[in-house]
């Protein structure tokens, strides 16, 4: 179908083009084959080799790491517009940042450093297999400060043709969640390609299993460990803002898509008595509603990037009170995307009209994208968070979710 | 998968059972292979020829002419029951019914009678080739009084595997839409099973083409025709109350595939404290406005029908201002189902969670399905003709939407 | 500004016309000093000796007992009727007929029926003194059986100017809510005046006290006592379905107050390009959504009083889950017309225009009446009761609010 | 109840404090007034006279001609501070600035300058007789090129009391719509006590009355006229994000007030389970709900802000498409703040109980000035103006409501 020949941005196509312009055309490329892909499922792995040789896997490592050095502003910023092509893709690079970002919380210099440093000169892709709902994996502390893991694990985005994993298991003696980082083709990893859902099909969000897999003391993010501080705790809200950007990713497609579908091929309905589908009143009114939903989320999404960003470099220096002030911005702009994209991937049907619902254009992915993505974790609780901060002044609880 | 040998609903069990029964234990059997059949979509044969031996296809066919004497009401009962499980066969069944009240309606009894008897005597199963909105099939008159089809048509639902058609072309002499009732092996006759859509998959929406297809005078329903009077307006109304039927009944098996779900398989979110989903706050306020929701939307639906049977035996003394109050009954059920339908089949997921987006289960069939089906005309026109109503006094323009 | 000799239906009027038309007259006549009286608040004491010369205070009582006989689907029917015209007066109409209930629900016939053959011969109006929620009264059991109440009560509605009272105090040795019926000029009994609330203005619903109130023992209700049977629990099922009424009333007559202003004094908006405010595609769909509410919580709400009635004649023999369907339907109902209430009063001014909030027209005291009644017990746990039943298949436990 | 003495800051004051910390003090004094006020309604005198001492009415007058030469964000943030405890008073002090901007807009420098020094060293207040719907005042064309102005003119917000007014009458002649600047004592003006509205109550926009009022030709604002230019067309613009900004500060108001109230006087209800309604789930559900619109609204209307500024600077040179883009911001800042405004101001009162509906809190205000400001102009054609936009890329039209 398509070929990474046919993709501009190779690696030495870095140095010239700047990292959104990149992500544009990675775009652009992913949208001719997003419909065909969504239908087959699978693992993208011509897009995520792209991804590799784009030079984007490495857009937080720092310069001087070898990487690109972007804030989450502009890595948030290319995840949306990834979301638009392809929410499925963006997924996966998204979470590559997420899984940096795990490495660089919960872990001490001596191991994110290097990590960072060989992510961003060997292109490594990094897989999920951290899911902390899912307590089946044990985690058996070894004599020499190690681990082995063993037992399953589902939900893990990314991990098939990983290079890197980030994983998870529970210390059954401390009652811990054990995280650490490894090579994906570390004996006795077995992933399982059995993601086959109604959205997000090219996310690999299967399972996987951990046949007494060993974990070296140095690949253990135990110092200063998971969620250990304010800082640490940015790690949720990573996740958390990560989702918002992809659901406004896809909310802004669907958009674009309706908007093309309504110009070039709606009819309008004879009782409008209008000569085109662009005048009738309420195509108006629904798109004018689209657009102040939009926009506001978009708002509430950009502002807690920059947010985000400014606790960033707090490091250990972050105050409680100051990551509670990025929680409730990203729980903002969670919710609203959320309502808005929901709204608008079911709504847009109503401004394309009957002829809109042929399977060869697939109008149905962005509803079926992001109501699977959107259930990563119930939004009925960040509206709780919400309305105990506005009423109670409380921030939410840092955990994996919130 | 199943065959109709495990269909417990032979010819011979009709008169035992009623049809309600018959439809419910149908509807069970069309259950197990529902999921199976979104996926592939195309007819559903088996489905159709059990139909045909059940004896429903002669629903409201009255008893002395060998039919089951059915009203309205219990047709559409049917109906839903039907699209609870299945509502690409619930929609190509209804509109059995409403191809036979085109023919009631627009044609004289010496034509309806006989065709009566005979869709109930042989379990004739009748397609559609009506759409008024595509004007491409040319309809010439011959010097015999008869017509002669030529052209194209699309949206012919269950026309595929039917034994006889209602089929429109446009009389260019007189600009009339001539509406015949004709049988689907007439030589001319091709259709295609090009219907492949996000939803209502296996109705066979597809195309036609007429070659120059004969029709004699006598197939013609042109006495006293279409829309002719208050009575003929009758059929755009039992279309739309057909389509709030079926959307109430999407709608409906909806709510209990999600009951099912959360009650069986949903785990409790960590941060609501309770030991099972179904003690969930938001959960349960989820399922209490899905309640309300639904119940107001039955009522209203289940009111339209009744006034529907008051006026179908008014027969042509029904008057234009009682054809009106039904045609305000019916609309504000279509309104109301589609709203609730939508809703409900988008949310079911938040009291489902996550991993009930799982591939293997097509929940999101019932989304997709009512999706569909509900861009068969705009509900925005409908709620514009309540507001024309209840504002103005006016009622809805007799047309073959309204 | 008007005089009881104004109202046509005096005593002798009751014979020839019917309950529903004598309440019509009555409404009318209300409505022509509704405004004024919103202004002023207080005491309505003219409409009240109206309603007592209507003979309306005994719609409920049997005819055997000199009343009127009616259903709670008429007594209903005219509490809205009074609900779209004035719903203070309908509120403390209403609640004349809750008190009745609780007499007949709550007492033996050696109380109810005398009790309620003097409310038919001497007109008496029932005052509420009931609130469950304040516990401040104390009733002091005495060595004859009898009670002496001594404390506050708030929420006291319809007190002021009635003739008998149903009130409540807590038994501290036992626990017990002590409900008695006693007539309002009992020595002891002080009735403030000091309701003054943005809506439901002339409900009197201000605060009263008990100084050592002595109550004769065949003045308690405690044969079988409160909330004593299933049949006992339909009391608080009719005082939410009391509450439906009026709202739905105040949602009907905001409704035909709107229309009439649309179509009398909205001036077309400019950008509309329409001669007419009746004929802007905006107005109209508003006037479309109102209708579809109000059609839907109509029906919800009268099916409501049907399964009331059905339940009523079913005396002692109602069964647990016989009341626990009747309650499911009234909470439906107060759900929806709680919810299309609110929308229908603060939108109407949207098809009115600015000149509509002229303080003359008191277009407001919809909104403000509504909204105060409306809080009368949350929303929310109406909606999740609903929910326990349509996910879990539990009624509403039986309390003074479910 | 209050006098000028308390406001702590009087003219010697200006120097030291900030526009922003003098406007806080400011409300704070309106706040302790306004339940009183919103009740007695007429000109708030003292408060306008509060304001005139504050130095406030030169805001946007630039520095080098005695102003305070802010911004417009800085002057609409002040504007909703106001709006938070008094939006009658906010009305009046914002529009004082949209009059000024008139002069700016549609003056020449001649006329601009030395009224804007004037203002800021006289303290005048400036009021409005400018409503263009209504055509009823006749402007003569004089010989000395002035015009005699005859008629009506409805909703003069600010009039009364004012020290100049910026009024209009149409010119018969040639159709325009003449606007001039003129002192409020000029002989023949009549300005009606009779606005007595259900919101806004003190914002004077009643009536006015020209008896052959003379116009000197150099008091009218027709060099370079009304919506001359693109730079000219701003000023229904800043009209526009007023409302949003007062709609806003109104919201932000109730919010705080409602947390107040339900912090310190609301009860738990029994059936939630809680000891205090601060933890009750869906109360804490509806503060959430309030949070997330309240923070997109707000973003949306500060962006709005921003970009109006840069409009402004612009001056001539301002392009169409640059106005236009201005236009799409302010009509998603004024959509959303009203709905969002509309749903917080009707749903506090469930967050806060039944007691909050006592008329001494006059909770109810909130959402009666809203309702009453947002029929300013139909949302319905500010949501059609964004769908165009956002579907066929046309800005709005500009008129004096777009």
């Amino acid at each position: 179908m398509h070929s990474l020949l046919e993709v501009p941005e190779a690696k030495y196509a870095r140095a010239a083009a700047s990292p959104l312009a990149i992500a544009r055309a990675l775009a652009e490329h992913f949208a001719q084959s997003a419909v065909e892909r969504d239908k087959t499922g699978g693992t993208p792995k011509a897009e995520r080799d792209a991804l590799r040789q784009s030079g984007l896997l490495g857009l937080i490592v720092p310069r001087e790491l070898g990487g690109l050095g972007a804030t989450w502003a502009d890595t948030l910023q290319i995840v949306r517009e990834i979301a638009r092509a392809d929410s499925s893709v963006a997924h996966v690079f998204a979470f590559q940042h997420l899984l940096l970002a795990t490495i660089r919380l919960f872990g001490n210099p001596s191991q994110w450093r290097p990590l960072f440093e060989q992510t961003a000169g060997k292109d490594w892709f990094w897989g999920n297999a951290l899911n902390p709902l899912d307590t089946r994996t044990v985690a058996t502390r070894q004599d020499d400060g190690g681990f082995e893991f063993d037992g399953r694990k589902s939900f893990c985005s990314g991990a098939i043709d990983s290079d890197m994993l980030i994983a998870s298991g529970v210390d059954p003696a401390s009652g811990k969640l054990i995280i650490a980082a490894l090579p994906t083709d570390r004996a006795g990893i077995e992933l399982f390609p059995d993601w086959d859902n109604m959205g997000q099909r090219q996310t690999d969000s299967g399972s996987a299993a951990f046949h007494r897999v060993r974990i070296a003391r140095s690949e253990v993010l135990a110092e200063p460990g998971p969620l250990s501080s304010p800082f640490a705790c940015l790690r949720p809200l990573i996740a958390q803002l990560i989702l918002s950007n992809i659901y406004l990713g896809i909310a802004e497609g669907a958009l674009e898509e309706a908007r093309r579908y309504t110009l070039g091929q709606s009819r309008a309905w004879p009782a409008a008595g209008v000569d085109s589908a662009g005048k009738d009143p309420y195509v108006l009114s629904t798109y004018g509603e689209f657009w102040v939903g939009v926009e506001g989320a978009r708002l509430l999404t950009d502002r807690a990037a920059h947010a985000l960003d400014a606790a960033w470099v707090r490091d250990l220096d972050l105050k409680e009170a100051e990551r509670g002030e990025v929680a409730v911005h990203v729980a903002s702009a969670k919710v609203a995307t959320t309502r808005v994209g929901l709204d608008l991937t079911s709504r847009m049907f109503e401004v394309a009209g009957a002829r809109a619902t042929t399977a060869s254009l697939r109008f149905d992915r962005y509803w079926r994208n992001l109501r699977t993505h959107s259930l990563h974790d119930p939004v009925a609780y960040k509206v709780r968070e919400l309305g105990d901060w506005a009423l109670n002044g409380s921030h939410p609880t840092p955990s994996f979710y919130s």
